[in-house]
């Protein structure tokens, strides 16, 4: 069967970025290969909108966000930490591990949170070095405004570091204007890469609190790879072929440019969003959406489990379903990366016809007519 | 230029396992690529010689050295390392960052370990809890007698670590028979696949091991790991697409017989010594060679620099040259993985005419004709 996948990560490869993947094997320290993982680099600081250093790690996202935390905190400091889905729960957990002491905010999954608060416990605690926030929480699709908080904490001299896994290279983020400390990526979402490969830039003021910092590290040693930097390679065996990969990704993003890549998954969330609802459906996420991906809550009357599953074996439409306590109560389609309009209009399709697998009482069209609508109004 | 790959990693990667990295990306909490995971899985044992879980982590052969360190010692724990090179100093490197008591036994770069020598510290030492070995030291070509090591180890109930990242699938290895308790390998090395993924294998006493210690950890924690590994899959995202390579890499190894892989290992190690001594050279390692690469010394009146330069500019034949103060000194030829007796003519070609260009007053097609008589005979 035709297969379409629409999960919020991995996402789909373009054929031109998976080919790169057979190229002939270079040697990570031939020249060769310096040259094109220097251009992957300095084309990496385009899209993160950094002057700072982008290292790049063979690991999935976790893999980076420990590489922060065991980089750039010392045992037992003060961290804040806005939990609003898994991945703010995985901030919390590997600065545990790691002997931070952690004062969590709690949101409620679907909601954002309102920058007072974080103002108000900064206020309460003046010890708080480290604020660890989510950009686009995926397993809620709720975007975090990072711009704010980082106005209001700039006052209090904390690092902000932000996972900005999902949304780097499809939605808007500026990491020196914003005056991000330390921002990440991976390669599976907006760089449509398959996943084994993670970015992380630091910035000049978190490389010196780097070299003071006392966790001990050795795959992911910040200092060690900066000094590798230099000489145009990493420390060990970088993921040679997806740095290849990478780079072509990093060419159809500059083909289109970064904010004409911003602006087609800014149409096309909403295209999705508007074709949900016409169906009837109720988003999860009902203010400060993010554009990569789409939380629907399952209409009482359903079965959210057997929706994905329908789906993906009648119509070969692979969305994710929710995490945690949300399984089975929301699903999530994933625009993200190498996701054109007619994608929309796919899965928007199968959703149609799948509701109506599952007796649920649509005007069948009326989601697809609303995504013609959207992308013909804008 | 035609180009040939001879380093002993990353390795030629045979089209076919590449091209399944072509295949559209799967999601890596389905049930189709939890299928995969258990097939490759199930076959990694097979190809450690071993009943023990196979765990595979997306990083590089570094990562899962650290992942071992952090999982199996608890701080203070002493710990033997012989270190005859690069990788077994990155044991030495490994512990140390992570607070083990280490003592290293070291062994001139290019000589192997008397395993009696290990018995001495041990029974000097009785407090010793981990021993760290490298099968094959990929920094000299040395293989270490591990099956001797262990048979004398096991009076001292130490575990025994093996980095066997140059060997798995390339070179006898049999962890349950030689009683191992950890060992380790990297997909960019005998499994013939590019660089991003790499596999611990766990013994059951190992195991128990890894649920008493206090290292913090979190993406390479074990005891994560292996509640995911029984429901067919990893903690964190997979690197999917090279496990789909994988299993078609396995494929070819099963097709070839993973004894016969072996053998041919044996026999292409075995013509390029013969080639490379017909030529007047010395081999670097004298005794107890590896099967994975020869490493050669550099004849005093060349440029050992310009040997690997000459190689790779005028004739595309990519070999590795010495590492940390071997720089110059020798160069190695790995012959590991994807290669047949025809990339051995190959390799060897080069090196006369190399030679040659180099002024060396060597007779041409020697070399080569070593090579035909060596595969001729055996």
């Amino acid at each position: 069967m035709k297969k379409y996948l629409y999960t919020p990560g991995p996402t789909q490869v373009p054929l031109e970025v998976a080919i790169e993947g057979l190229y002939p094997i270079m040697h990570h320290r031939s020249s060769g290969f310096s040259k094109i993982f220097d251009e992957v680099c300095a084309d990496l600081k385009d899209i993160f909108k950094t002057k700072a250093d982008v290292l790049c790690f063979s690991s999935t996202g976790t893999g980076v966000m420990e590489s922060v935390v065991v980089n750039l905190l010392a045992k037992n400091e003060e961290v804040l930490i806005v939990r609003g889905g898994k991945f703010g729960n995985r901030w919390v957990e590997l600065c545990e591990t790691f002997d931070a002491n952690v004062t969590v905010i709690d949101i409620e999954w679907g909601k954002s949170i309102n920058p007072d608060q974080i103002e108000k416990i900064l206020n309460k605690k003046s010890n708080i070095k480290h604020v660890f926030l989510t950009h686009c929480e995926t397993s809620t699709g709720v975007l975090t405004d990072i711009k704010r908080i980082s106005e209001i904490t700039r006052n209090y001299n904390s690092f902000i570091i932000v996972d900005a896994i999902t949304t780097i290279g499809a939605q808007a983020f500026y990491m020196d204007e914003w005056k991000i400390d330390v921002a990440i990526a991976a390669s599976h979402k907006g760089f449509m890469l398959p996943p084994g490969l993670a970015c992380v830039a630091i910035s000049e003021r978190a490389k010196r609190q780097i070299m003071a910092t006392n966790i001990p590290r050795y795959y992911f040693d910040f200092r060690k790879m900066l000094e590798s930097l230099k000489k145009s390679t990493t420390t060990y065996t970088p993921a040679v072929s997806l740095i290849r990969s990478l780079k072509k990704s990093i060419e159809i993003i500059k083909e289109e440019g970064l904010e004409n890549t911003w602006l087609r998954h800014e149409r096309l969330a909403m295209a999705t969003r508007e074709a949900v609802q016409a169906l009837g459906l109720e988003l999860f996420t009902k203010e400060n959406w993010s554009n990569v991906l789409t939380a629907v809550k399952v209409p009482e009357t359903i079965n959210g489990i057997k929706l994905i599953e329908i789906m993906k074996n009648k119509y070969g439409v692979i969305i994710a379903g929710g995490q945690a306590h949300l399984k089975g109560k929301i699903f999530r389609i994933g625009h993200l990366g190498f996701i054109s309009d007619f994608d929309i209009i796919i899965v928007i399709s199968a959703l149609e016809r799948a509701l109506v697998d599952l007796g649920m009482n649509i005007k069948i069209g009326s989601g697809v007519t609303r995504v013609q609508e959207v992308f013909t109004d804008y």
